[in-house]
């Protein structure tokens, strides 16, 4: 990203020696001002400590800074593991010389693990000291575990002659479902909003974008989204036609940065679209896309390459939803495998192994029934998934 | 199985070419009198021309035979799947002698891949000259697709002085997942019960056994499991003592069959009880037993031998039910893993690594809310599973 794209915003990762290897994992997010907050969190009835906390937290709708680290959840960690939570918000406070209720933490990476604050203690003087509003690169490399990858996505708009921009940075890589946002995600943007606009907004974004997306059907105790607006580039966001405008941009940023998420998906080698349409409704649409983009029957074909449609099909069947098979068509891209609920023979198989080749793709569901329709973005399952996954404390 | 066991029943499984690899693909079973009949078949929306045949045919509450293929499914395949499915079963009556509409098929293997009928058509003298009592493992041979072993499980009884036996064949590997059944499950006995009591029966054992296994959480278009009672043993099952007794030998078949399925299950090389106790009802736990069995994230640790209790607590926060993580206990064997909520450190962690390392634990996880229990059988996860489920129509 551009420096200084983001006015007032400032950012920062260091090694703090959380993580085993000596890899960033300690960041720090700054506003020179009072920014307003609000929070997408997970639905998980195990929540980590940061995300008790800061639920308590964004309530005021101010917030000015976000400490984040990984290579421990602080989750599973009882009463220490809430001291241990406010004690790491009140280091970054004391850094910054600002109020503790200001600060929000989020913590990533295994449960049950304490939080080494002595460790966090330590780095918070590199930390404060090498904010700068380019850092935000050190700040996504911070938050990673799994990912390959660091994710940082930015739009930018104008509202009444000034400019502004919206930045956001995410990890990803497991326990990644629908309805359970991403693990980690923070946007800041220097418009200007209030926090119960920003909470509207944030929630509308979410809902397109983290919440249609699965990994593995398992999701975290630690997924938090955020979103901080501190109005330093003088681009009010206020009318009607404004929030819609400041909408498409958000959309923009969640949605760009969801897909890096399964993109870069724990040993995903393809991304797909499960668009399911003609459905009764569009739940009905939601729940069938939802079972076909976890079926890990499904996943581990589209690793092998396979247009194993039957898969599809069945996954299709067992999501509760009561369809007619006899008029359903199913589509790898534009290559029709499935018409009325019959497999299209030799030629067309042959089609769909060469689009099953490519990285990204779409399957597309028609049950010709309703104007339901819904999509859900997945990836394949690897190998590498299970061998990710096996070894992860080891 | 000792020859005659199961009098009045014989078996036979050939080679037809329905297989790609010349392997076993065609079973025959035949009981010598016509034997009450009662079927359990698939939930998913999608079934297959057997399944749906089978569904009518049982209706009658007698049958005579079961023909049975690998190397397809015989779904999706339309009317002309249908008109198979009969065709599958006048090839047998025809061959044996006997009324077709006392005949039953059952299919497993690709979906989408029409029926070569001619196959089996050439293939049925064999089938038929081959039947012998002692024939069920080459029975149980011809049905196995992914399977690495048969299955077959004989337990025998005693009522009014006549001995009797009921002996069960399935097949599971894949696409396994609770309230499905398996794929295909036949039980004979020579007792005599009558095919609506063999019903109540049958559902009974099946959420016993069947309804309480897991490999993938994906579940088939043809499961399908079938009992036959053809009373040649003398003995008869009337009363209710005698019934709560062949119930009993009827859940021990089942559930045996059960967990070789899932100790056979793809790629599988742990077996697993999943406790929940303690929750606030059987439903509840049973839902969240249901979560943590299905979670990719469990299953891969324990392929792992990763004491990673963090994942079953994440598992059980998304299964839906309300519960207080704070008074949460797990455990791997006898082994306390997690108390009150919290990790119980470094040495309990070097015990449950103990337990991890065998092949066939218990992970229980007590709520110690309410009197709710209930328990769910699964398999790990391993890098086999991806590489069967890549590679398999290849």
């Amino acid at each position: 990203m551009k420096k200084n794209l983001c006015k007032g915003f400032s950012f920062s990762g260091v090694v703090s020696g959380l993580k085993k290897k000596s890899q960033k994992d300690l960041g720090l997010i700054y506003s020179e001002v009072p920014a307003s907050i609000a929070g997408v969190f997970t639905k998980n009835r195990v929540q980590a400590a940061p995300v008790v906390l800061d639920r308590e937290r964004i309530k005021i709708g101010v917030c000015r800074a976000v400490i984040a680290n990984s290579g421990s959840a602080n989750c599973c960690t009882g009463d220490q593991g809430m001291k241990d939570a406010i004690a790491e918000a009140k280091l970054a406070a004391d850094g910054l010389n600002i109020y503790e209720e200001l600060v929000v933490v989020a913590s990533t990476g295994v449960i049950g693990k304490p939080l080494a604050l002595d460790k966090i203690e330590s780095a918070i003087p590199e930390l404060v000291k090498s904010l700068s509003p380019g850092g935000i690169n050190d700040f996504a490399e911070a938050i990673m575990t799994t990912d390959t990858v660091p994710k940082i996505v930015s739009s930018s708009g104008n509202i009444g002659g000034s400019g502004f921009t919206i930045a956001g940075v995410a990890k990803g890589a497991g326990m990644i479902c629908p309805d359970m946002a991403t693990m980690l995600c923070f946007v800041c943007t220097d418009a200007k909003a209030s926090s119960g606009y920003l909470k509207k907004a944030l929630a509308s974004s979410v809902d397109k974008s983290f919440n249609r997306i699965t990994i593995d059907g398992d999701t975290s105790t630690n997924d938090t989204i955020l979103v901080m607006a501190n109005g330093m580039s003088g681009a009010s966001v206020k009318s009607r036609s404004e929030k819609e405008y400041f909408q498409e941009l958000l959309d923009e940023v969640l949605m760009a940065l969801a897909r890096m998420v399964v993109k870069d998906g724990e040993g995903a080698t393809k991304l797909v679209d499960v668009i399911v349409k003609g459905a009764a409704s569009m739940s009905d649409a939601e729940k069938i896309a939802k079972t076909i983009a976890n079926s890990n029957l499904v996943k581990t074909a589209l690793f092998g390459e396979d247009a194993n449609w039957g898969r599809i099909f069945a996954a299709a069947g067992r999501s509760g939803v009561e369809f007619d098979p006899g008029l359903a068509d199913i589509f790898f891209d534009d290559v029709m495998m499935v018409k009325n609920g019959m497999g299209c023979g030799d030629a067309a198989e042959k089609e769909a192994t060469k689009v099953l080749k490519k990285p990204e793709f779409a399957i597309t569901v028609d049950l010709k029934t309703g104007k339901g329709k819904a999509s859900v973005l997945t990836c394949d399952f690897s190998i590498d998934y299970v061998k990710i996954n096996a070894d992860y404390r080891s």
